[in-house]
């Protein structure tokens, strides 16, 4: 087990988690309840000036830990390859407007062809907008997805796979997210987490849990300590692996975004401090 | 590309495919579409006697591949891991008694406990039964699920985890199942499927799709075709590995179930010839 949490020092939430409010009152919100990091999802930065976002993210003395998401490169259609590029270098942008360090990739996948040709696709995408990316000072973190995902969302699904990956494409501006809900199953995870670890490859780390039985395949994902992924083990390896970041709380949850939110924000506070 | 399929001797189809049927149902209207081989799910025992059963199947000529299923072996409590093994002594008499040489074994998990602890009592539990199984001349196949099955229904959920627990139990009378809709998303299967054929492990081979996308967790499975899983390409491993069994069509399926079984069961034969 890793050391108990303590304090909020280093709990992040993301935008989504507590998706019925709107940037400003994630920022205000989280930072009444004395959580003063974020992960930005791309939704609430719509019709948001991104001037005024990093004005009200400095006035709240927030840590904008990453923007999510870019990704989804691979396509049977050219033109659809070419739209998900330019919709990655405005991804880009955004994280650098609002002084994201990091950009987490759901990398995408077309069922339509195989997952090798999905992943030659993602491969791609990022080498392509990867000079972008350094420009910008962002980083971009290749997340696995759970296998569940791999018809229509990621065609990578275990670490391995991201850190074969970001190894290959080495460049320090390129790394991998870890997400427990993704990859708790997965028995070679202590072993992958080292690796990137050692690498220097490891960007982020996201928690939830694993609700039994799960009934929705997007919007189900539990608090923590409401299912069976052991946090705190998974949360050792990754500090084991020299990884001294965020612990980011990413939960899609239509019950949760059924509660009030202020009241969720304390729910989720106790069971970081509990089970995470 | 495996050689195409040009007729249906290797068909086998599992009753709970055609849940609607009882299965004096599953065994006539198999057979009058040209269909020898079938694979029983336990529901349908139920109520049967067993040796109408066998003279059923006998008169019929209808080979029997498996029974379905065992396993469900890991428990928090002591009480419900001896059931199990009740449960499976019984499973594997009712398979002696129909013909049946293999038992599939969806092995179980228990979402409070750790998979490596949830393993361990599944690898004892196969131990337990084994003589009963040698004894009746079953073999037991251990069938990885998806990883979106790993908490509460198999903390098995690669083929390497099923291959290295066969190994490790090391006999003739245990073995693996392949199911491409639990394993296509995995870029070691190819390697997998080769070593269980090598080791005279790999028992049986299941088709259906992986539907785009997917909208329930247990029975929105694809007919051949439908989905996004290259099963020619699998289907070829499993030969190059040797396998020269039944090609068991499982799906599990509100829409497919709520068709006229005799017209799915052509759409069965059309999609088996075409997409397999």
């Amino acid at each position: 087990m890793a050391k108990p949490i303590t304090d909020f020092s280093k709990l992040c939430v993301h935008t989504l988690t507590t998706r019925p409010w709107d940037l400003k009152q994630c920022i205000q919100n989280f930072s009444a309840a004395g959580i003063h990091a974020i992960t930005i999802w791309r939704n609430v930065l719509e019709k948001q000036n991104l001037h005024e976002a990093k004005r009200m993210l400095d006035d709240y003395g927030m840590q904008v830990v990453s923007v999510a998401r870019g990704g989804f490169f691979p396509s049977v259609e050219k033109e659809n390859r070419h739209l998900a590029i330019d919709d990655n270098l405005l991804a880009i942008e955004q994280a650098s407007a609002v002084g994201a360090p990091v950009l987490v990739l759901v990398c995408g996948a077309d069922g339509r062809q195989s997952l090798e040709k999905s992943r030659e696709q993602i491969q791609e995408g990022i080498e392509q907008i990867l000079p972008d990316a350094k420009k910008a000072g962002v980083k971009l973190a290749i997340e696995p997805l759970h296998p569940m995902y791999a018809g229509d969302r990621s065609a990578i699904n275990t670490l391995a796979q991201a850190n074969r990956m970001a190894e290959e494409i080495n460049s320090e501006y390129v790394g991998v997210a870890v997400d427990v809900y993704h990859l708790w199953w997965d028995s070679n995870l202590q072993h992958e987490i080292a690796r990137c670890g050692r690498n220097g490859n490891l960007l982020a780390f996201h928690i939830c849990d694993w609700n039994v039985p799960t009934v929705d395949f997007l919007n189900d994902r539990g608090l923590m300590g409401d299912g069976c992924i052991n946090i705190p083990e998974i949360r050792r390896w990754v500090e084991d692996a020299g990884f001294s970041g965020c612990n980011e709380v990413e939960i899609f949850s239509e019950k949760y975004w059924l509660m009030d939110q202020i009241e969720y924000l304390e729910k989720i506070k106790n069971a970081y401090l509990k089970f995470s």
